[in-house]
């Protein structure tokens, strides 16, 4: 099933997307919804953000090339950082150029929607039950606001670096698609999902053992490689099949 | 003017305090909010943090031991870090070290609630109208969760990490306080806020070129010197007068 929310006429509705049509959906998505008789296009509103998460968690460098450069140790600690909930846009919304810099890197990844509140999973637990949906995400970064001492926090941050959507998909075999990227037309990022280092599970039982994860989490999954810097004019598009594409253009 | 939150059978209010009496109030304490008639001592009720923030960011080495430490030059590039708003616990939680490691720190800090909208604020303007109050944070920190290559992500993130409270103070003139922190009586941190590096509304600014602070967001200020580790069967005292104390034990 395919999750949006979208505007129209100045106000935000969420919806279920079957072929091009959206039934507004009334409730709350993680706990109880029903469809109302309201239906519209899909032409007729504007897509926004599938959620507004509750925190977005991202994974850092957390794809192979190639299977073959996969490391033969599990990784001990993975990078994890945080970015703002106030950085989210929607799939078509542009991405601002913070002014102290001239060029942002994109980052297309596979994101996944926590639906259930998770705490302390063991190794081997099915994180299947607590996952609502997935959608794409461009976890775009400025490194050059990274600071020296290796935080993340600030080049992560800034508001439009994180384009979410179109659409949440609840049926998805997160380690059988493909995570592809464009810029200005021209393939940058195409790799498979199961060239990810560390599993979707192992992210989210590493996690649980630290933190609780509560519905409307977002966690990012990691780009693979080919992200590149892009400065204003250029448009990047990043794509997962069942889910849609995200088509952000880049603006100073 | 002091607010709190609490719960009493299991429902949770807002309310405001004055001498040992909580009024509580109906509506959003960042737009419009009233009086009730329902008044409570507060021995009632159980205080909880006094805002659920919608994100918390913290500042990492912000002040000086002493007035003559402080650097010549300002501060380029604060460290800015995030913490998961699932840390946060109220002014007399326990808090709960996480299984992986035998001890975490504790960092006491004048936390600033932003009560409006921020957005590229320009150096020298007025912060005071965008600051809705002031609480007390501990910021507690598990050290050996950092990642070797330099994210405190992890390490900050774990569940009970964030006590807040135990109210929030409208009026504080927080050039003019003192941090002061304490472990089973033992007085460890005692700092005027005039050691801070990064000022409040330097910080602010900072933030605000970068991304947009909401209602809600609470900033953490850093921590004076000071701070300590701790282990299980301690209690951590963090106060500021005119907010009060936070007094949480550590638990394994």
């Amino acid at each position: 099933m395919k999750f949006v929310r979208y505007s129209l006429d100045n106000q935000v509705f969420q919806g279920v997307l079957e072929k091009d049509l959206i039934t507004q959906i009334s409730g709350d998505l993680f706990t109880i919804w029903n469809k109302t008789n309201v239906i519209y296009q899909l032409n007729e509103v504007k897509l926004l953000a599938p959620v507004l998460p509750k925190q977005i968690i991202g994974i850092g460098a957390n794809y192979v090339a190639i299977e073959g450069e996969r490391p033969i140790e599990p990784v001990q600690h993975p990078v994890f950082f945080f970015k703002p909930v106030s950085s989210v846009i929607g799939p078509t919304d542009n991405i601002v150029i913070p002014k102290q810099v001239e060029q942002v890197k994109f980052e297309a990844e596979l994101a996944v929607v926590i639906g259930k509140e998770i705490k302390n999973l063991q190794a081997g637990d099915d994180v299947a039950p607590y996952i609502f949906g997935y959608t794409v995400a461009n976890d775009v970064t400025a490194p050059d606001l990274f600071h020296s001492d290796g935080h993340w926090t600030i080049g992560k941050a800034f508001d439009t670096c994180t384009p979410l959507g179109p659409v949440i998909e609840t049926d998805l075999d997160w380690r059988n698609v493909r995570i592809v990227a464009s810029v200005d037309g021209v393939r940058k990022q195409d790799s498979p999902t199961e060239f990810m280092i560390v599993s979707i599970p192992e992210m989210i039982i590493y996690l649980s053992q630290v933190m609780t994860l509560n519905p409307g989490d977002v966690l990012l999954t990691g780009s693979p490689v080919g992200a590149e810097m892009v400065g204003p004019g250029s448009a990047v598009d990043c794509s997962i099949k069942k889910v849609g594409t995200l088509h952000n253009k880049v603006i100073s």
